[in-house]
């Protein structure tokens, strides 16, 4: 690696002892300065390292007139010599800590205002919209640049490891066309047709198919995709997908490859542990039924445990209730929590509120083994113990129940799961537990708009001795479908896909396309697959996601280099922003008179 | 590698006569059919090669009998075992040549109609809008799929040679901002912030900058780029580049760095060679006297001679006019042309009369020393000689000269020399020439807008002591610039930048741009400039062009997946494209009724 360039000939993290007496060149970014028994010493910062700089009026009169006048963040220049640091003075947590550079030179490269955060010191809260409206100097901090380093090195491998096994990385459009389908396009006017618009790509589903077709055999592609949603959770914009597919595959091959390349990417950048290999194969109904949720965190247990058949029979309204409604009755147990207090079980209540539940049913087992549960009062205690030993409750544990709709139910458990993992000091952080859920229904129906959906996208296959279903059973057919889970993370979900025009035309029927529609969007496709489509299936990881958990931050801005904010606007650039008249009128637009609201 | 998958246990390309006796699974593509003496050949196809499958009744009845029922690009199944050709019928060229797979059973996979035009034929001629129609057919045909994998393998190296550099590759974002500056931009209308927009970035520019203040050192990204122009010549809406950055560097570094990696990239992806390393430095004024253009194709000769000096000796009139008018007169010889036909010469006269010339005039030396030209009429023999002299014309040789400005007389000059090369077979299809052309003024003077432009970008650096020129001198001030050309082709640009934001201003204001101007469009880039920017430079490298030149290609569109027509239209998949009202709405946009015009 030859990081040697016209202005310095070592970076500011290289030297160590074994460089004593090299003369060096270094140039950087002034960490710290401090003027200590009528010398200076200048902590001098690079992406690589920071290196001491020694500035002794002695040695160079010139140099320590130079360093004096430097603030932080001046850029400069050092021409000096390395020096073992005196014994006692050696800074164990820096690379370069054994020695410093004595300054022969300093040359000032370039100026800098007092930064309205500061670089060196990362302990202190900055407001994010100060930081991404500043992002040249948040990058600037080791947290940041260190983020950018791991992506950096997480997409290459990724890379490395496909390229390795014959995939080709082809680039699709960006401009690509408008599908009403799925969620809302960015739209992007056409100058030379009037009234017609390209769209950017949600994903490149469609094109990865058709390279499929055209014989390319295994594609892939780290892909930006675009969702005009509103931003709720952590969403950009803008994200980035490794985006993937292959020919002649069953669901077991791509997962087979995704996994390995998921192990490689873990052992290749992170000191992380993996929980548990071969990654675990749930089904969705499962792990709906134990974790609530299809995204399950499996690195630690507190099973969710269902109890409707034995939750009926005392004369508790708020469980007779609930099932009367077709709802369920739902448990967790949580280890030494009986002696919560009254205040701490509010808390919990609150919670699952904001969730949706009515509330919360606790039952405390206290250590003696007394019981501490409004249920007492309206279930026999048999009927108490059952559901007891169903939760496997033992003396000191808390156990708490949600009675109301299944989705209520599950939603509200798996948060408090959570929540009470993270009490309960279940997680370890250096722990990634991966799993795959799979078995999922290939649709869903959609009460409001009277419809069937597709549960991950239209494209997805089916289990062949179910294709007969779709006329007579549609919600219990199996997709060739599966979700890639990491610490309760979906990072990413794919399927073997529908390779037969009538097939897909079918699937389009179910969600009450009509033929026309069915032509205008998505003609080419079904033409396509009448040119001889090879059985073919693929999958999409979030890049962003994955970083994220990588880097154990909590937010994919702190991965991304230039993000928006909550509200899709850039701070830095300051955008979205008017544009001229007449860039409108290239495009043949005129803005709506704003109604006031 | 492993690229066995469910449907298959080996690829069309790798069975060899090692593999005799071994039992296979092949799935591909039917590339061919052929029925003689009683058996069934299949010539079937995958992207890795061409395995020729026997069926022989006596063999396996079934198999004999599906294989009888399939047709061209129908995907089948094949299980059998790989037997050694009969001596004489082996194909050397193919890998596969020597051996053939006798099956025990086919399965069709799935059936295809007759494609539009034969995929296994290549010789036959295509209409281009009907091969991006079917570009998933197209795509399967060995010259497109070689352009693919092309184009994924020079990628890759760009990356594995970059990332040993330390470079890090960073995304930056494809929804910016809009800056009137340059080419026009592609919008993005905002629904949240009514009547503003986002635009697609012509290039990362301004962010990759950043990335330097944000002391990242060394940056590149294979970026997508966007400029809605007119589409004249080989262009596309969308391409894209390798963009990198540097800091703390010169001209040289950047020039070093990029000659490294082209010289890797050849040997690594081509069998090509190499004209001349390290890559001859031209400045452009040499360029544009010697070839008439700033992206010469140095891998001939033909020099372009000024004989503004010696053509007004005489009475000729178009020499004297076009000399009056400030114009100049220019020649090239053309060795061994004189004895062309006037029909020829006339020929000759029009192409330069399509690029502007009023015309040529020519001077045939003939064998025998006699010379046929219209100066002979003109001018003094002696002052003719000089002149044949100047271009060191020899007997048999044919001189052609343009009398016109300085502009349309290298024009019109340029492309003959590029012609005449081609005529006289002084190409060599395996040959790359690489030149650096550098010396470039920072600026140059728009008559028809009345104001300074950037040569390159705004943000090119220059000579540290023509700065003071900015006053008095503008045009005389020598950018930090340097392009690459490759076989006459411009593949790449950049510079070492300015870094100080009063010299940045500076720059701006020669451009008419007034203060409220480039606060509103370069006010983050000024401010950033003041927090310690860090000398830096960089190049962008057009990787569609670099690709189309490695291919042997004449237009980038054959090394796009998916491109777009001269008229940026999506013949595959139909865009742009009308949206739906609900659409428009959520943007706060209307059509503005089409004007007939």
């Amino acid at each position: 690696m030859a990081f040697e360039v016209h202005y310095r000939t070592a970076t500011c993290g290289e030297l160590t002892s074994n460089n004593v007496d090299r003369p060096v060149t270094l140039a950087g970014w002034v960490n710290r300065r401090r003027d200590h028994g009528g010398l200076i010493f200048l902590d001098v910062r690079d992406r690589y390292g920071i290196t001491q700089v020694v500035c002794d009026p002695e040695h160079s009169a010139a140099a320590h007139k130079a360093a004096s006048e430097v603030r932080s963040e001046y850029v400069i220049q050092i021409q000096g010599t390395v020096k073992k640091r005196l014994p006692g003075t050696e800074n164990p947590n820096l690379s370069t800590g054994a020695i410093e550079v004595l300054a022969d030179q300093i040359t000032v490269l370039n100026i800098s205002r007092t930064p309205p955060f500061p670089i060196s010191n990362e302990a202190s809260q900055v407001d994010e919209s100060l930081r991404l409206k500043y992002r040249y100097l948040d990058l600037r901090r080791p947290r940041m640049r260190d983020n950018m380093i791991l992506r950096h090195r997480i997409v290459k491998a990724m890379r490395d490891y496909l390229d390795e096994r014959g995939f080709l990385e082809i680039e699709t459009p960006i401009l690509m066309k408008s599908t009403p389908e799925g969620a809302r396009d960015y739209l992007v006017p056409s100058r030379l047709y009037p009234g017609e618009f390209y769209a950017l790509p949600q994903s490149p589903q469609q094109l990865k198919q058709l390279l499929m077709v055209a014989g390319l055999d295994r594609y892939f592609q780290v892909a930006r995709c675009f969702r005009d949603e509103d931003q709720r959770a952590d969403r950009q914009p803008e994200f980035t997908q490794l985006d993937l597919e292959m020919s002649f595959v069953s669901e077991d091959d791509v997962m087979q490859l995704i996994e390995g390349l998921l192990i490689f990417l873990v052992e290749k950048t992170t000191g992380k542990r993996i929980k548990q290999r071969p990654f675990p194969r749930l089904s969705f109904k499962e792990v709906m039924d134990r974790y609530g949720t299809d995204h399950p965190d499996i690195r630690f247990d507190l099973p969710l445990v269902e109890i409707s058949d034995l939750a009926g029979k005392g004369t508790f309204g708020v469980f007779n209730n609930a099932l009367a409604k077709k709802g369920i009755v739902k448990g967790i147990r949580v280890p030494g929590a009986a002696g919560y207090s009254r205040k701490e079980v509010d808390e919990l209540m609150e919670f699952a509120r904001t969730y949706g539940a009515k509330g919360l049913v606790s039952l405390a087992i206290q250590p003696n083994g007394d019981l501490k549960s409004p249920l007492t009062k309206f279930m026999e205690p048999a009927d108490i113990q059952a559901i007891i030993e169903r939760l496997e409750g033992k003396p000191g544990d808390l156990l708490l129940f949600v009675a109301d709709s299944e989705k209520i139910s599950n939603d509200v458990l798996w948060r408090l799961r959570v929540l009470m993992a993270e009490r309960l000091k279940l997680i370890d952080p250096e722990e990634l537990a991966f799993c795959w859920v799979v078995d999922f229904p290939l649709l869903h129906y959609n009460e409001e708009e009277q419809r069937y959906e597709a549960e991950h996208n239209p494209f997805s296959g089916m289990e062949e001795s179910h294709i007969e279903r779709l006329d007579s059973d549609p919600l219990n057919v199996r997709a060739k479908q599966y979700d890639i889970i990491c610490n309760g993370y979906e990072i990413g979900g794919g399927s073997v896909r529908i390779n037969v025009a009538e097939l897909q035309r079918k699937v389009f029927s179910l969600m009450n396309m009509n033929n026309e529609q069915i032509q205008e969007q998505f003609g080419h496709m079904l033409e396509a697959f009448e040119y001889g489509a090879p059985p073919h299936g693929g999958i999409a990881l979030g890049i962003d996601r994955l970083v994220m958990i990588f880097a154990d931050e909590d937010s994919i801005r702190e991965v991304i280099a230039f993000p928006k904010t909550q509200s899709a606007q850039d701070l830095l650039m300051g955008a979205p922003a008017p544009v001229e008249e007449k860039q409108l009128e290239d495009l043949h637009l005129t803005v709506r008179p704003t109604e006031t609201k």
